[in-house]
């Protein structure tokens, strides 16, 4: 079943665009890992806060993808612009309006 | 700029079945408003919340997609059954590793 996983990460002060440049790097791992969405953005709102909403295949997938190399590798080059707040949900799809 | 609203919807005791229901009812309005993507979700660790992760071409699309007829009678058909409980976020979408 589809997975979502949507969540608010928080950065230190200034470091935004570098967490944001990092999270959207071309991953060609991602293509055969069973990731359907990946989306970040950011909010004017909340200048020390990157957002991300992900779609997967199954829970498994996204489990599965955190041993990814490359993405082991930008959660490595990111953790130092964290501030450690860090929020958000996952939860299964079952149904959209766009669809029958 | 493709606009991101995530949210949950928390629910009366035992109505979270029915909420989905009319949250995924097939929405033919929705197709020509600009809405990229409305997927509608649940989890086992939270029966009485709804989720929702939606993408929009613009902030704007999403607000003016609240007037629209078969939206407006979805909120009034379900808002008796929701708690008040809401939360969430909104977000524009800077990029993807999933695309160059």
């Amino acid at each position: 079943m589809t997975f979502a996983n949507v969540g608010t990460l928080g950065v230190k002060p200034g470091q935004r665009d570098e967490v944001v440049a990092i999270l959207t790097r071309r991953s060609t791992d991602l293509d055969g890992a069973g990731c359907l969405s990946y989306e970040v953005g950011i909010s004017d709102e909340h200048p020390d806060t990157v957002f991300v909403s992900e779609l997967w295949v199954s829970a498994d997938a996204h489990q599965a993808s955190l041993q990814l190399a490359s993405v082991r590798a930008a959660i490595k080059e990111a953790m130092p612009l964290l501030s450690g707040e860090m929020g958000g949900d996952r939860f299964e799809i079952v149904g959209s309006p766009l669809r029958n």
